[in-house]
């Protein structure tokens, strides 16, 4: 869900896109803090958007960071430093034991994302815990209603989905999880809601994440005949009216927290 | 959103009934309490499925609870007691000063529910508060996912429009507010999420509430051909797939607050 945002960075606006940052973090990473000395794997880092937060919120844990990407590691380490273990490597390939396992937005680009958590558990001390952060595209919906808007966002599920991922994964979590044979699973909904009385979210939110995001795929929807560019064209010019005086705009993460049973069985 | 429950009243199922009630009573009336001494108006109050929430909330609260049914009416005054003045009226016969007005599942009825909060709002005095909740159908995704379970769904909807309602309207709270008028309006989604992991939801919520009120109408459904009984029947059957032990359900309430201006200015 990490876009880049492209309105500037004026000294007022970057104090607010802190704020707003600092709100979604909030969001996701409340009640996630990991003890000191304790070693925990962030699986999918990317360019380190979480793990500034989950550092910040467990100062003495022992984190290592990985991806599959060495460009993205790159610029993780040059935003975070050096007090992160970044490890270039896929999932599958990890054979280590660790405490914790902390995953945000990366299932929902993986074919088999049960195959990928039922391999993170074995990574896992007995009793030990994972945190599973992802969205789901379906939880989007705003005023005023818009077919166009509502195709917009249906060609960013679908250009997901081809590309084996699933973008309505969020619902998913709680059967993923038990599944790969999880104890304790406990999923809840964190919820943006954006409307005119909360401005940094509709702008940090609404337009320099959601819409920003849909917008990431216009050329691919576009090129490959899911709508026509004037179809496009009002889709997102619709989207954009519900971050007006009377717009509303509602957008459902899922945050699931779960753990290895402690007496060791597999 | 209060609907019949079809699953018997043996005492550990009455007892179980009774936590999911409160569970749902918790997510919507938190945060709702008003001074000992004040006059609330309760708009709407059909059975009395809220009046009584609103009164062990607000224990030394004068409660005016009005209803356009004499039927439903008499069925709330034998439920809750005469500790409330219920009165048969339209919300637009009224004509008294009130400390705070509670509206909580009749907006979604209305033709012009902007008109209606207009009208409410002349019977505020100056700084007096409106509480409104309201559900949002579009909100409503669930795992497994389902064309048919959608299509059912949007049965619901479309009937609610065709008697001049909105089954959407949790979204447009903040709009329908703020253009009635009412300064310092609030807006926050009260979300329930239910997975095997909640069986007080997934009995009381998922099945009790939302599959009961789709399958309230299946039969102007089918009667007015927006789908066939076949079709009906697997999207109830696939709404009902929801609540085994895979199955995830997400349904987002509205609650509003706002203020009549405290200088006296209509």
């Amino acid at each position: 869900m990490d876009t880049s945002y492209v309105h500037g960075y004026a000294e007022p606006e970057a104090r607010r896109l802190g704020d707003q940052a600092d709100t979604l973090a909030e969001l996701l990473h409340a009640g996630t803090a990991y003890p000191a000395g304790s070693r925990v794997l962030e699986v999918g880092c990317g360019v380190g958007a979480q793990t500034g937060h989950l550092l910040a919120r467990s100062p003495g844990a022992h984190l290592t960071a990985i991806d599959v990407s060495a460009e993205s590691l790159a610029q993780a380490r040059t935003r975070i430093g050096e007090s992160v273990d970044w490890r270039q490597a896929d999932l599958f390939d990890v054979d280590e034991t660790f405490d914790h396992v902390f995953v945000c937005f990366v299932l929902e680009h993986l074919p088999e994302p049960g195959k990928a958590l039922a391999h993170l558990k074995t990574l896992l001390r007995p009793g030990g815990t994972i945190t599973v952060i992802e969205g789901d595209h379906g939880s989007a919906f705003f005023h005023p209603r818009s077919a166009s808007a509502q195709a917009a966002v249906d060609c960013l599920i679908r250009l997901q989905a081809d590309a084996g991922g699933d973008a309505l994964i969020g619902r998913r979590l709680y059967p993923l999880l038990t599944g790969a044979g999880f104890d304790g699973v406990r999923v809840e909904p964190r919820t943006v809601y954006a409307d005119a009385s909360r401005p940094d979210l509709v702008t940090g939110f609404t337009r320099g994440t959601f819409i920003a995001m849909v917008e990431g795929v216009e050329e691919n929807a576009v090129a490959r005949g899911l709508v026509t560019q004037p179809e496009w064209d009002r889709g997102v010019a619709d989207l954009y009216r519900t971050t007006r005086e009377y717009g509303t705009f509602h957008y459902a993460f899922y945050k699931a927290t779960a753990h290895r049973t402690p007496g060791g069985a597999s």
